[in-house]
């Protein structure tokens, strides 16, 4: 007897395709449907009824799977999103993987065990899609975002113009000597802002000066250091995200240097810190309550709702604030 | 046929103390293990193989139910055990509550039904102490504090001598018209380093000043602002937390006053933003790694282990940086 993964793999579609063929839960494109219909018959596929009852309740349960907890931007997105899910009387179990993506099948195959109804992933790269497309459930990939795979929803902000209203911001503030901190080539959001960067500095002829960091305090510190030694004559820092920029004018003022007298500075994500800090740090702001409640709304609803509309990617905005001075 | 549950609660014990009264897997008090053989013999107990089996397997999961995953304190301490947890190969269930003593209801209760090994518990109030006492697995309590309960183990940094000395440092930096920002009266936590500020006022006779905080950065605003207002002579402050520590040094050095010159700051927990913050805070550091691996190991380990010791109260020291400036 065959079991639903495999009738998934002959018909090449996912378990959750061959689910909702079978139980009319919601429309499948008509030529997968029929690949399916055609594995059915030819292997005589009944699904064990247990099972099926299994696959078919609700367990109420969203998994939401974070790279690093510590970092506001998605702490504060799953305090959003828990809030959303119980609101809807849906239970968040919330995973923290720490970038590590055996971790992420880890946490993947256990919520696939307790039967979630769906994932909301912020994954950390590629080779995490053979485990999202073998789970049979819904997933959501917020933020970030892999290959595309059959059966997975895209959400996230448009990173790439986020990047050039960056680059552009600066250069009306007076910046001619720009240092970007790349985010990490691995993700998605780190290629995309750096790609808006570098388009920016095509248009206006400027050379490129990027250094990477990581997406935390420590590495920030790190780098600021690096900037200081390397560029000497640096005049305008953007940053990979709101925790660096907040180590970066750490090291800066300890040097001596005054933000946004001699150099300027800006962020990504418009954490409640970005606020916060004296001075008040401009940022480049997604509008993540939205990009939460859609990922949701695509969980509990229906993945393939919207015409079957596979990514949603949000406007970003431009907050500015102390650490940078537009010329008039 | 009665079922376990039923049995403990004649015999006036957790269902966990039936299991291991029937299983041996740890040591239970001679008197209640009588009381449990008893009920046993009288009601013909003879619990389902199958729910026996469910119940001695171990599924590998710690829930770890955290009130508000924005507070660094709380995200670096679910870092931690998640780590420590995922080296021991256990994978860990993170549930936010935001405080509401419903959802930490409601996520234990899905703890329970996931068979997770164990819960680590950093609770709202004393309401919840019915859900812990029927959930039949091991709970630790850490970080907070509510009234005993059989089963139960609290694992706690020294409150009441962080309050203690708080206060001491304020005194010997000069300061004479300390305002305490105490933290919600309904948190042990809270409830402990106040007596710490009050018992030493009384010491050296000084006047209590005292407003209560949520541990957040919006109510630190709130209370900063009110500061102010009541209190313009103010000359040290404690702040409930280091995240209102940062609101406050917000608020003051915008109204124009000079930290630590005009008014001395320290905060609790030591989170990373206290350092990296300028000027570096000055703040009260509990020694989360080992609260956070404690309580992995009780729940790994055996819960009665240590001759069934049942509260652990870890040492915190100062951690002087620039916010304050002692006499000499």
């Amino acid at each position: 007897m065959v079991s639903i993964r495999e009738v998934a793999r002959m018909a090449g579609v996912s378990p959750a395709t061959v689910s909702r063929v079978m139980n009319g839960t919601a429309k499948v494109d008509e030529e997968k449907a029929q690949r399916v219909q055609k594995v059915i018959q030819e292997t005589g596929f009944k699904p064990n009824e247990v099972a099926r009852s299994l696959y078919k309740k609700s367990s109420k349960i969203i998994g939401l799977v974070v790279p690093n907890i510590e970092n506001p931007f998605f702490n504060q997105m799953a305090k959003m999103i828990e809030s959303e899910a119980y609101d809807n009387g849906y239970r968040v179990v919330l995973c923290n993987t720490n970038d590590n993506t055996e971790k992420e099948r880890i946490n993947i195959q256990m919520l696939t065990s307790m039967n979630a109804d769906g994932i909301i992933l912020m994954t950390s790269d590629e080779e995490i899609q053979p485990e999202i497309e073998k789970c049979g459930i819904p997933v959501v990939i917020l933020d970030r975002q892999i290959t595309h795979s059959e059966g997975t929803v895209y959400i996230h902000g448009d990173h790439y113009q986020g990047g050039r209203i960056a680059t552009e911001h600066l250069i009306q503030c007076g910046c001619t000597n720009i240092v970007n901190i790349k985010g990490p080539q691995i993700f998605s959001s780190g290629r995309a802002r750096y790609r808006g960067y570098r388009d920016v500095c095509k248009k206006y002829m400027i050379e490129e000066q990027c250094l990477e960091c990581d997406y935390n305090f420590k590495d920030g510190l790190l780098v600021a250091e690096e900037i200081l030694a390397r560029y000497p004559k640096v005049d305008g820092i953007i940053a990979c995200n709101d925790m660096v920029a907040i180590s970066v004018y750490k090291v800066f003022s300890r040097a001596g240097i005054s933000i946004p007298g001699q150099v300027q500075l800006l962020g990504f994500d418009n954490i409640e810190l970005s606020y916060l800090m004296t001075p008040e740090l401009t940022t480049i702001a997604q509008p993540s309550w939205e990009m939460g409640r859609k990922a949701m709304e695509m969980i509990i609803g229906d993945i393939n709702y919207e015409n079957g509309k596979r990514e949603f990617t949000f406007p970003v905005k431009l907050i500015q604030r102390e650490t940078t001075i537009p010329q008039e």
